[in-house]
């Protein structure tokens, strides 16, 4: 059976160019991945007629519509009219949903205002999808050919709510026939260019199982599909590509399903039982930020400084006032003081710091926007590194690019260190 | 008059979510500052009798119809074909068109293919638009209603396209006829429910100015449009609503065009020539992240702690170790502690706090995950306050909501401070 779907995106935000819709394609990745088709998406704003009109187009041409937003308790949200009107059915109030956001509020404290209890309100015939963190129901309701699964616009409570509601649903009406697997192996440390030149083997189409690139903040991902009628069948088929890649790019590799670089730089602190401190000028609390962004992480974090000022450098992390006019607050000496102060006041394992020049001004043709050098000190080592991402950069990404490189300094360091559980049995 | 406007992207590619489109998102904001409303969006894979069916359904509800995508040389590029079908009329070469696109490639020293010639045929009728830039000539043509428009996907052919040919051919038409304005006052601090309801008045259907309300990261915004017949006349028309919103909302107004809470409080800092320091654990960094993602924040920004365990917050920030162990520490004294900790430690004016329960694990009936306390120090004050934003919220929406509220608190006290050069006149 060849399903055909819809995504209707709702909003004027959206349909004016003011918001950028990110959703559909979401949805359309995660329809793809189940084996259903996405044939139109569809923007409107928040009008009435136009809503009405264009789900019923898509309930004469899809098999499954996907809408979002529309549902808040304001008067621009038509969605719950819209399809009521398509479907040529009245409104009624549903109490279990009512009950669920009046206990929403009251979980956090609030009175629930009287216009929220439109947002119990479900065209006669509906399924009520539930919503875990936010006021807005969704709503499930065949209209002509079309299975609709409304969802709210905010994309946090959209993709739970397509997780956990509509995707068994849809396993119900024995729509999700074959089983698709998808794996992700994350490298750090090179260009895509260099990577995509040396896996052209892999990603040649054809290729089975499928294996596509993509990029996301200096991190490469290779992704793999595997396909079969079981799990196990749609696993295997990925096996040995997994295998292959980890062969070759042996450390530049950060992880299986891990996207990022801090998400492997803890494994591997937890991996050696290591605690980390952080000492950051130009960062400015961002390689911190990365590192605590991850849950459970504070047996390996003690902590971190964020010394913008050249006193902070001196009173909160020890660096010599002499060394700071010496060679300046970007130095290698200054980054590998900064570090090591870390270390001491936090009585961690290994700190790494950074101390740059993130601009837009503040450059000297000596010392050019972009120029970051980090430093990382352990009980017995103290080493800088230069960092040069050009002047033309914005701050954000001299910021993030130096952050990333600072978390995987450290995690290629720890690398070379015994596991935690070695390490207890020969002492 | 008022015309609708429909864009439509063309491409699998889109549809299935591999791309994010983004020219439908620009295309709408040129058309709206023309003056022209864009009713619909559509995105559709390569799919022929799709192509058709929604063409037709442009041609029948919209005035103008902007298409991106299937210009192309290959078989997948069907909008020549599918624009002909809607039509109902044959395609014919032009030899003008065949001509440019021999030229191009003999600029660029390469041969070009035979199938390079379809991008020279026509609907009969149609008018080509010549591309400068790239092989794909556009085509501008009435079906219907519609007067379409269709440009290659690629966008920076598809902006100067746009700007160079479809522009001046809408003056043509009579259909770019007044100036518009957008104005953007953001707040901070309030539920969007509330905001809304305290401005039924300004955002009803038919106001004149329009003003609509959007909502990003707890950020909320207005936006004004102005209209005119020139742009003094489109400001003017904007002035008494922007005074009535900053009337309305006093100390919760961000500020004009200024969109983020961080924007606003260093603003707030350089005015009063204050410095502020950070002290953070469940934040993590964040924090002061958002405050040094400000260019030339240094004069006002010391530096912070992330002080993620208990023995850093006593080294680094002061905080007696009988206090944490009596009261915990997330409460409300150790909150206050570290304020004062950070305050003194980096010498700074004022100090702000974060410790909490980030999640996802950690909680406790008396301590649930989303519990934050934060705190305020200056010379001579020291406050706490606490958060709860709901157990069933995620680390980064924790996270990032408590780092905001800890923003606007060090804001809004800072709008009681005195101007710097008040200051220093006075002293």
């Amino acid at each position: 059976m060849s399903l055909k779907a819809e995504i209707i995106s709702i909003g004027s935000e959206l349909v004016s160019g003011q918001s950028l819709d990110t959703n559909s394609r979401w949805l359309s990745q995660e329809l793809g991945a189940l084996g259903i088709a996405t044939a139109f998406h569809t923007t409107i704003g928040d009008d009435l007629d136009d809503n009405v009109a264009v789900f019923r187009a898509a309930a004469d041409r899809a098999d499954l519509v996907l809408t979002t937003g529309g549902l808040g308790p304001t008067q621009d949200d038509l969605t719950r009219d819209a399809l009521a009107r398509a479907a040529g059915v009245g409104l009624r109030e549903d109490p279990d949903s009512l009950a669920a956001i009046a206990a929403l509020f009251a979980r956090r404290h609030r009175t629930m205002a009287e216009r929220n209890r439109v947002q119990a309100l479900f065209p006669e015939g509906a399924e009520p999808l539930p919503n875990a963190i936010g006021t807005a129901p969704g709503i499930w309701m065949r209209v002509g050919r079309g299975m609709f699964a409304c969802m709210p616009g905010v994309p946090s409570e959209m993709r739970l709510m397509f997780t956990d509601q509509v995707v068994h649903r849809l396993r119900g009406l024995g729509w999700i026939e074959r089983i698709f697997v998808h794996r992700k192996i994350s490298l750090f440390g090179r260009g895509e260019s260099d990577v995509e030149a040396d896996a052209l083997d892999l990603t040649a189409r054809g290729h089975v199982p499928e294996i596509g690139i993509t990029v996301h903040d200096a991190t490469i991902s290779f992704r793999i599909r595997g396909e079969g009628s079981t799990v196990d069948e749609a696993w295997r088929q990925t096996d040995e590509a997994v295998a292959l890649i980890r062969l070759r790019f042996g450390p530049l590799v950060l992880g299986e399903g891990t996207t990022d670089v801090a998400d492997a730089l803890v494994a591997e602190l937890a991996r050696a039982g290591a605690t980390l401190a952080t000492a950051e000028s130009c960062t400015g609390g961002l390689v911190a930020h990365l590192i605590t962004a991850i849950p459970n992480v504070s047996p390996y974090y003690p902590g971190g400084v964020v010394s913008y000022s050249n006193q902070a450098k001196t009173e909160l992390l020890d660096v010599p006032a002499e060394l700071i006019q010496t060679h300046g607050a970007v130095s290698p000496e200054v980054a590998v003081a900064m570090a090591q102060g870390a270390r001491r006041r936090f009585n961690a394992d290994v700190a790494v710091s950074a101390t740059g020049i993130a601009g837009p001004g503040g450059g000297t043709p000596d010392k050019p926007v972009g120029l970051v050098y980090l430093g990382l000190a352990t009980r017995d080592t103290a080493e800088s590194r230069r960092l040069e991402m050009g002047p033309e950069q914005p701050r954000d990404v001299i910021q993030s690019r130096s952050s990333k490189q600072a978390l995987n300094w450290v995690r290629l360091t720890l690398q070379g260190w015994p596991d935690k559980a070695a390490a207890l049995e020969s002492s």
